[in-house]
């Protein structure tokens, strides 16, 4: 009789036979305003049994694939140095034996723990960023590791013209000074996703979902609702339009759970997931 | 000096003089994932008194009608098979006097039973089936009453091309290629549901709307909620469309009032339900 | 070392040097269904802090304005009357120091306190009305101060053709049926908003927002969640689109904080909140 | 097939043959603090069915008994002097035509508007009130009648030394030094629960139940929690321990359900009502 | 690299090695009021890691055992023969294979199929039952299988004087009187513990603690709380005295975690699990 | 017209009159479990509302004192170090002009800033520490400054015997070991509190009270619930038996007040400020 194995449904390789390797990083020590996204990703497992594995949009399963789910990374809270370094290793280690890494956050600044894995092995990485916040602060209360200044750190890695944002509707005035010159920003919409996907097809790609750029009224359970988002509809086609691009690494962040007690912010994470591992796997 | 009466709004004809039966069917024991429906009938009728009776949709009034509201049937938890034969004997009794059942689940199973009252009634009865979930397994965990059967069971009984699904966004594989050749299913929207209305036009028709087909976002308050669905607008339009149709028996289910602690999923319910009252009877 | 002063974010003036005066109106003494809104300009104030003070959409930040907030008015619980005349008189001091008044409802009612205060001042005000309710009862329960009531009220110090009504969907037939010959009553959306700005723009304008005009999917904060709204991104455009007019004084109302525990109602009253007054400052 | 009866469990005689007549009087304008103690007649009418009309404690059932659940009394928001009347006019007529009334609040206030109905029909009545707080204010913010001035109220038409207090741990100084040489108070105990009674054993009692004089963590569910409580045991002994004096009258108030989302307060007052109910009648 | 394995928390051995086998029966659907035990298990092991593996009570942590914990039953909703036939099943392996099966519920229903498991192979089996329920109906709205009945059932199969019950305070007036020939019922309190212990000290014995035996104001997360129960306190010095009796299996039932938000329910259920194990094991 | 001011209730005097200050530390990045109490400061001072300034208990009420609340320290979030410099060097400011630091939490670490200010001025200062925790491992997850090792960091600083524990009930098994010989623990209960007051009546004396000190029941707002927890009046009295003492400096830390819905957790952590503030200004 076996151990009681948790996963997200459908995603039931071992490591060794899998082509993706899935994994949470809980870890949201410098959320300014209301912390709660560590219990993001088990609250994704463990919710993910109330969705199917079935992709109507896509007429697959997650079963059609070999996704390995290795469970959360042990994170010390309080020290984000480290907690970039040992998430930058494990997503490391995960390139390095042929297979793609996709991690569930955390706050957003787990992504640059990420972002620097695949930016040390690809070249020309661009960077696909969904959110309602520029997080383009150099720094924010003198700390240059938060999730305000996550995208400024990623820009320090990439350089101009790599990143593309989607659907930001926050920021501070300098913030958005400062992008007009260095990032390629969307405000408000992702009409452009098409004109991105072109930009970045000869590249290999990192796509991160900060999930708050879906509206609050569909996403609630997020710690900065910012009304005015797009919709979960909108985002799943642009996402799904990004199939065939050279993927290299994707992650959701900054769904905290326990702000929306309906569970409909999870439910949609999970289904949004399935849809990514599905489309990019 | 009398007892204390609780109907929903504007319910207040007595049964002898009513055209329309109200009635709770608060069951859920079948429920898969996160029970609840129980407590719909019992939250709509308390919550009824914030919404008004009139509506500038139809410029009509509840009071305008004659509507019963006989409480909640009483129903054994935990025999599925016991609670649909009492649904359906209550429903028979409702047509056979002449009047309209009108039915708050409860997990949609409950649906079965009112349906078989009306198909061994009426020949040829279509059912108009709003939803996000296909509900179309064989069986489910080895059960073949089960919330997720539960159209299949319908089918059983009426047979191809008499069911008409909107707004379906998620099922198993297997259900939604049996689909195909057995129901006329119109994947995410209601887009269909005029030309369904035309060619269900001269048969007697069953509505039953699960309240899950509307987008989470607006309706958070039920057990399985699935992102993308229908508009609260968008479903008020379609179904006011089929005033005029020979509609024999209509319920709405799944809401599960403790999931939206906001009360607002309750509201629509409510106002919903006006809707359907006064363009049916 | 100084006391803890609690504001609005980003408003920081004096009174002195202000031209703006934002303060909180917490009463709700006749809410019919379920109180709360007494806590919103409290919540307001203490959740600003998480949205910023900058706005993209109209690239300018309330730290270019002077506002002053002076917390919230001493309202005794219970007496409309001596609410109202507190409110009046407030308002009428700020008026007459060449101020901008700005109120954080507190249910509708006390909207009629800052349109008295309006009225004895500015001939010929027009008053616009966000809303999903008509408030136009003569009286509620026999009371002639309420918060169904209070749009009448304002009728009856204003007279024909002097409050534009937008968004309205519920109400008593007779509150419809009347209002055809004395407002100007938009059912559903905002779509007259220019044609109404048009014909106010000789006359000084009072505007009140009860917040749930906004669709309940967006904001589910409120007493009487009202299926079918608005959207936020509808609101937003349509206020922004009267900046310009000869605005002198304007209130949000109706948010109940505790009913949507997400806090996404008050974020984005908050939001609102920010837009209203870098438009209208 | 008659309507849909609600009543508190096991009180289901008609009003002409019962001995006790339960009623709700769902008011609460005056609260300064947290209102929500409208919801509690309807909350407890409806829990009650997750207790038990027996009790072990006292070897009776409510169906021994013949009890009237009358529903709740009509009364118009933000008129308290209105409310009060129509609380007097209803017990009235159950005193005069034989029959015990039993108030369901509501805001302590309420228990003004029975006393006044018991104490002109019963010379040398007797208060037994049990509350954290004093509620001996002369006013509370320039208004006479509120819940914090309930019981000078009652002091005005009883006089001295006719009102015991028990379990009192709240209150501004001037209470407690007024209280002094007016009222019989008991600080944080229910201990003098036996001289009390022996004192007011040849007179007609009215015992008021404030349900916060229950220690908050018991019973969370109320406006104004105060730490420092008697527990339910010794509660519910005191109140047993009445059982064969002359009672006139009694309330349970402040019970607010929403604030106790666990239910647990709801189905203590149920519990305790069913245990007064048996004991009194 | 392995899989995510989700344990209670320090019960890390293999099946093969283990001395105790921990596992779920996630099972509600015969709750007659508000159903929820279905999450117990699950939130349990989740929780776990918020208490510590070592108890200051006993002087030992949980590593000092041989502990394995299998996850959750496969339990088909709505069948309840289905359910026991499953759980007698795999408790009965788990004795032939030498070790203790302790069972964390889902509704006290459950606590028959571990018992048949027992006294199949137990001669002269005790069961020690701490409960606010009786559980002695013969049945329950017509059906034979439910928490209502569960103790009745037992007794069917132990027969006269065989359970011993304690803290007992609710039940219907034929439940009481039954008892009072068949089974050991103390009201109330659990203080015969010692004299129970002392009679039931030559033979095999299963404990079965349903939460809600505690107080709702320690423990609201439950589906029927009785006010009036034991302290913690009281119940872990009872369960702590067991200790060197034989004691054959146990479980803990009916955590509703859903319903105390607070998680604290959740955390002494865990706590409570940590002790039994340590003591039994 | 002047800025709105908020404060603690009843602690109206300006910094320079002052005898008290009163302040915030609104720090919880290094939580290991379940983050929150960076609203506690917060939410103390808008409940504080609820309840009375006056003392039934002490006779004598908060504005007989001269009491300075100079709202919440500026304080970056995921930075330790820093913080408790922040901390360390605002107290240590309030000392040096001869008024008594009192501080609100924020997790426990912040006790550290507040015991290093003190610890530098006052010789052989004594640690009053009631807790549900021995807070006493070297380190956590390899960081020192922890939540989890905050009294042993204090012991780093005053050494052996200074330390006076009370109320613990939880911990690894070293640091019950550890303890032993350098801190005096009295488990679970506070009746040592008498002899430990006499051992340190000729000391300068700081107390800190982790809130989870008390049972659950009492108080779920916390992070860490704990069963089996001391009672609010226990810990009452004994903290009004600290009186007379030289008390350089007290707190209160790890209300997490988003845990308890209800309100009571916050109200009682208010009272118990009420309190103290009485007792040692």
């Amino acid at each position: 009789m076996g151990p009681n194995v948790q996963t997200f449904i459908g995603c039931e390789s071992s490591y060794d036979e899998a082509d993706v390797v899935l994994f949470g990083a809980p870890f949201d020590s410098t959320a300014s305003y209301r912390p709660g996204t560590r219990f993001a990703s088990s609250a994704i497992r463990s919710e993910s049994f109330g969705i199917e594995t079935y992709s109507p949009y896509q007429r697959a399963a997650l079963e059609d694939f070999k996704i390995f789910d290795g469970g959360d990374l042990d994170l010390p809270f309080g020290n984000a140095a480290r907690v970039l370094d040992t998430i930058e290793a494990f997503c490391g280690k995960v390139h390095d034996e042929g297979k793609l890494p996709v991690m569930i956050g955390g706050e957003h600044l787990v992504t640059f723990g990420a972002v620097r894995a695949a930016a040390s092995r690809y070249q020309d990485l661009r960077v696909m960023h969904f959110d309602a916040h520029c997080d383009l602060r150099r720094d924010y209360m003198g700390e240059s590791l938060s999730h305000a200044t996550v995208m400024r750190r990623v820009w320090d890695l990439l350089g101009d013209g790599r990143i593309y944002q989607f659907g930001i509707r926050s920021g501070a005035r300098e913030e958005f000074e400062w992008a007009v010159s260095h990032v390629r920003t969307e405000l408000y919409t992702i009409r452009s996703i098409d004109s991105c996907a072109e930009a970045a097809c000869r590249y290999p790609v990192y796509i991160t979902v900060d999930m708050d750029v879906i509206d609050p009224a569909e996403f609630p359970g997020t710690g900065t609702p910012e009304a005015g988002g797009v919709s979960f509809k909108d985002l799943l086609d642009a996402l799904l339009s990004l199939k065939g691009l050279d993927i290299v690494g994707f992650d959701i962040c900054e769904l905290a759970p326990h702000y929306d007690s309906s569970g409909v912010s999870t439910a949609m994470a999970c289904k949004l997931l399935r849809e990514m591992l599905i489309a990019y796997s």
